[in-house]
C-alpha cells in the first residue's frame, strides 16, 4: 500500500493515482485520505507532490518519498531533520521540455520579439540589426541536469553559452564557471541570464541588485526556477532604471501570481503562468514505477536529494 | 567600372557602394546616377537591389546583373524577355538566419507565446497542455536553399518536419510532397504551415481559400517569403472563422505596411517588419566580390536564375 499525498486538486489527484495504479499493477496506490489509520505502518514510501509534511508524521516506517515532481525545496526545507529520503522526478521529458522553453524564449529575446509586438501595438514599423546567434552570449544558472540539456541545446543552435554552478564542472563547447568569482565573471559577460537553479537557502534571492548591476546594459533575464531565486523589486528597479532591456518570469514566490501584482501590466515583463517544463504524466509514472518496482526487488532507494546541498 | 542600380535610400546605397568597393579594391562601383553616358557601353555586368529596370536600356552591352538580395521577382517579370541574366545573392549567413527565424517564430507558436501574451493582458492564469515537439507537425512550403536549412535546423529540434516543392526532392528525416496532390496532402497535416516559396506568376496567391481549408483546423501560418503569396482577405476569413489559431506575417504586398491597414490591430496576426532573414553588408559583398572575381578571370557568368521557373 502506498499513499499518494499532495495539494493538488481533487480531479487532477485522481488522475495521478489512476495512471500510478496502471503503471503499477502489483501495488495498491491510495489517496492518504482513504488510507485507513492502521495501514499506515505498512507503508515504506509514499508518493508525493508537495506534501503537506506534517501528515508524514503519521506513517511510523516511512522511509522514502518519491515526489512527482522535479523541484522539492519545500520537502527538503521540512525534512532537513528527518531520517526520510526524498527521491525527485528525473525525467528526460522534463528535461526536453525545459531546454526548449530556454530555446523557445531565448530566441524570443535574441530576435526582439518583444520590441517588434510593442511597435506592432503602435503601428510602427521599423527594422532593428540582427545580432548573430554566434554573437550573442547566455549564460545559464545551473548545471544540474536541466542547465546541461539546455546549454547543449542553444550552442548546438549557434549561440555562445556559458554556465555557472555552485561546483566546477567541464562541459564540451561550454564555457563553465563557479563559486563567487566566476559568477560574477559570467554574469558580467551574459546578454541573457537564465536561472535553473533549484531553490535552497543559498539561492534565495541569489539574483539581487549587486549580481543585475554586473549584467551587462541592455541584457535581459529569464527565470524558469523558482521566484525566490531572484528579488523583483531589485529586478523591478534594473528594469526601470533602463539596465535591463526584459525579464520573462515564469514561476513566483506566490502562484498564481495574484491579479493585483505589477508585475502584470510592467512593459518589459512577459508572464508565463509556470509552463516552462510541466510534468508529463505518462513519462513521470513510467518513472516513478520503475524505481519502485526496483525498490521492492532490491530494498534499495533510488538515488535521493542531497540533505546538505538540498537538490 | 561597374554601376551600383537600386531604390535604396542615398544614404544606404553609400554604404553598399563603399562596402562593395572595399571587397573588390580592382573594380571602381558607382551609383548610377553618377555615371557618364559614354561610359555606359563599358559596362558588362551590374550591382542591383530591385532596380528601377528601365535604367537598364541605356546600357547596351551589359550581360547580366548581380542582385545583393535573394527575392528578385520584380527582376524576374521586368527581363523575362530580355537576354540579360540575373544571379541572385546565395548566402549562407542568409540561409542561417531565415532557419533562426523559422525556427524562432515555429516554437513562438509551439510554445504558445500568442495564447499566454493575451492571457497576461488579461492578468489570467492559466496553464495550457504541451504538445510534445515531436507531435508537432510543421510543413514547409519551397524547398530550395532557405527550406532545407530550416527544415533541417527544425528537424534537429525534435519537431515532426514536412516540406513541399513543384518537382520531387529527397530530404533525409523530412517528409517531401510534390506537385498539387503532395500540397493538399502536406497541408492537411501541417499544424504550423511555413511559406518560404520564391513569388513567381506560378506562386501569387497561392495560398488561397483552398488551400487554407485544407489546414486542420486550429492550425497557424508562417509567411517569410513574399506578401503576394498568400492572398489577405482570404487569410483574414480563415482567422476570422477561427479555423486558423494565427499568423505571423513578415512580408506583405506593399511595404512599409500601411498604417492604415486592419492587419496591425488583429488579435490573431502578428506583424513584423520584414526581418526574418536581413541581407548581411559584409558577407553579402564578399559573395558579390568572389563571383565579380571568378567572371572577371573566365569570362563565364555565375549560376542565374531560371528565366522559365523565376526561381
Amino acid at each position: 500500500m502506498i499513499p499518494f499525498i499532495s495539494q493538488l486538486p481533487a480531479d487532477e489527484e485522481n488522475i495521478w493515482i489512476a495512471a500510478l495504479n496502471q503503471a503499477l499493477p502489483d501495488e495498491n496506490i491510495i489517496a492518504v485520505t482513504e488510507l485507513k489509520p492502521a495501514d499506515k505502518k505498512h507503508c515504506l514510501l509514499a508518493i508525493v507532490a508537495n506534501p503537506n509534511t506534517e501528515l508524514l508524521a503519521e506513517f511510523e516506517n516511512l522511509t522514502w518519498l518519491h515526489s512527482i515532481w522535479a523541484g522539492v525545496e519545500n520537502l527538503m526545507m521540512s525534512l532537513a531533520d528527518s531520517p526520510i529520503d526524498v527521491v525527485r522526478l528525473i525525467d528526460p521529458t522534463l528535461s526536453r521540455a525545459m531546454s526548449e522553453a530556454v530555446l523557445a524564449w531565448s530566441l524570443y529575446l535574441h530576435r526582439d520579439m518583444p520590441r517588434y509586438a510593442k511597435q506592432q501595438h503602435n503601428k510602427h514599423w521599423q527594422q532593428h540589426q540582427l545580432v548573430p546567434a554566434s554573437e550573442r552570449r547566455i549564460g545559464i544558472l545551473g548545471l544540474g541536469e536541466l542547465g546541461q540539456v539546455s546549454a547543449r541545446q542553444l550552442q548546438q543552435n549557434g549561440f555562445k553559452v556559458m554556465g555557472w554552478s555552485r561546483t566546477a564542472k567541464k562541459i564540451p563547447n561550454i564555457g563553465t564557471y563557479s563559486g563567487n568569482s566566476g559568477l560574477a565573471e559570467m554574469v558580467a559577460q551574459s546578454d541573457i541570464l537564465v536561472c535553473l537553479l533549484p531553490l535552497t537557502p543559498t539561492t534565495r534571492g541569489m539574483v539581487n541588485k549587486k549580481l543585475l548591476a554586473q549584467l551587462p546594459q541592455g541584457s535581459a533575464v529569464i527565470n524558469f526556477a523558482r521566484g525566490g531565486i531572484i528579488n523583483t523589486d531589485e529586478l523591478l528597479n534594473a528594469l526601470n532604471s533602463k539596465h535591463l532591456s526584459h525579464a520573462v518570469l515564469d514561476v513566483f514566490d506566490h502562484e498564481p501570481l495574484s491579479i493585483d501584482s505589477g508585475l502584470w501590466q510592467h512593459p518589459d515583463i512577459t508572464i508565463l503562468p509556470h509552463i516552462s517544463a510541466p510534468t508529463n504524466l505518462n513519462s513521470a509514472c513510467d518513472i516513478v514505477a520503475k524505481n519502485i518496482i526496483s525498490f521492492r526487488a532490491t530494498g534499495q532507494i533510488p538515488k535521493s536529494v542531497s540533505k546538505v546541498n538540498g537538490y
